[in-house]
């Protein structure tokens, strides 16, 4: 099964943006194409995903899974973001054991949306 | 196109409930189904829409298209979750002009998720 990665490119974290300063979205992008892509996971920058609050901002989604939105997350967070994709994907259902879940995916859940209905 | 409107049942908005307290989103759930379901829309009562804190919580999901989540709703929202759920069906690609949102879903939006690739 191929899951799909979303990183919010465009996050400023709700913060003004310094002149030349890169966003914290495109950090976090950066952060996570430096890492290695775990196997069945593609990972897709995009311009915005509506949290600007609680940025910068990560999605995990697949057809016939559960979505799920994480926020607050920060170029730290690339490695555990990784591993946390890589548990979707290897769980058939997309369900992963609260237990084997990184911690920023317990404690920094934005949302989740119950598969779709082809 | 047949469109979801999730509805989180169980959504406490983070609050402590009083012994035979009915949760807020039960209630919302409730308001929204005395409502007119609009053309195309279903409406899916859901336990749980990981967003506690920002509850209670709505999703519109459908095949193809973003999918969005809304929080801090409550029962006098439900007349214009419906409208909103309305203009999500209608347009063909689920992305509603911002003008035409309506302001609880301009306002409080806590993620969207990019279409999923099949």
């Amino acid at each position: 099964m191929r899951v799909t990665l979303h990183v919010c490119t465009t996050c400023k974290a709700n913060m003004p943006l310094a002149e030349g300063e890169t966003p914290l979205g495109a950090r976090l992008y950066a952060a996570i194409l430096a890492g290695e892509a775990p196997e069945g996971v593609q990972i897709v920058g995009v311009e915005c995903l509506s949290a600007c609050k609680e940025g910068a901002a990560v999605a995990l989604s697949a057809p016939g899974r559960w979505s799920y939105v994480y926020g607050r997350m920060t170029e730290a967070d690339a490695a555990d973001i990784l591993s946390g994709a890589a548990a979707y994907a290897r769980a058939p259902d997309g369900l992963v054991p609260w237990r084997e879940r990184p911690t920023i995916f317990r404690k920094q859940s934005l949302a989740r949306i119950p598969p779709m209905e082809s």
